[in-house]
């Protein structure tokens, strides 16, 4: 059930980039991205997806939603493991064809491996070997995946 | 002209959630989002889409490089502007389809429009009414885009 927010339709550069009329643009595939950072320290937890839907429901609750595209439904973020995000405050782009949420998180965790962010590993930049070895960020999970997602189907796909 | 860094084959769900090989994921067109954000605040200044090329050179020469989906072309940030992104951390994903860029920015602007962050507008949440008016978050643009890109095709796309 769509909430009532309503969306304008996309006329001119103007508009989009300088305007105050909300007008996303969302891909083939009907959905645009959306960045989600903890409000308080700026760490990106993830980055996810928002069909119209998604959108919608994300500005009239307050607490981020996303398209879950491994699963094909909306995703209210935290439905099954509790750790739900509560908006701060909701940004979109100059073109208007993604999202950035600023959020506090329930349980202070949002990647289903366990870590707090999704981006737990780095990659060495600069001249070195052709083969780069990913760096854990984060040492230790936040949660135990298997004790809060049970034998959920793992969302990844190869 | 790809940099010389290796991506390995997909092939487990345990390799690309908690190894450390790099094996990133593209979509059907070739592309994975990187968040860029600057590297001492935490805000959001972008969200660009990277191919294969784009992320071995910002591996390899630690400035951010995007595929320009408008230009169809590598876009070395700044290369225009003179704004460009020295990379101080990249970090990639749980399912490696995704990058975050923490950058220094040359100039501190990274909007094509002129604004510091590309996300300079905030759309208000929780109950309201069906039109939610954008609100302007940053006030001044930090430069002038006509003087720094002159009569250069505007990217955006309605």
């Amino acid at each position: 059930m769509a909430a009532d927010v309503q969306f304008f339709k996309r006329v001119s550069i103007e508009q989009v980039e300088e305007g105050k009329e909300l007008a996303p643009k969302f891909d083939e595939h009907g959905l645009l991205p959306c960045v989600t950072t903890a409000a308080h320290t700026g760490e990106v937890l993830m980055l996810g997806y928002m069909n119209a839907e998604a959108l919608k429901l994300t500005i009239t609750t307050g607490e981020a939603h996303y398209w879950s595209r491994s699963r094909q439904v909306i995703w209210h973020k935290g439905a099954t493991s509790g750790l739900t995000q509560k908006v701060v405050e909701l940004r979109i782009d100059d073109d208007q064809d993604a999202i950035w949420l600023r959020v506090d998180v329930i349980g202070d965790a949002s990647c289903h491996v366990g870590y707090r962010s999704c981006f737990y590993r780095s990659v060495p930049t600069g001249e070195g070997p052709a083969v780069r070895e990913l760096h854990f960020e984060e040492r230790e999970k936040t949660f135990d995946p298997k004790a809060v997602y049970g034998d959920a189907p793992n969302p990844t796909q190869l």
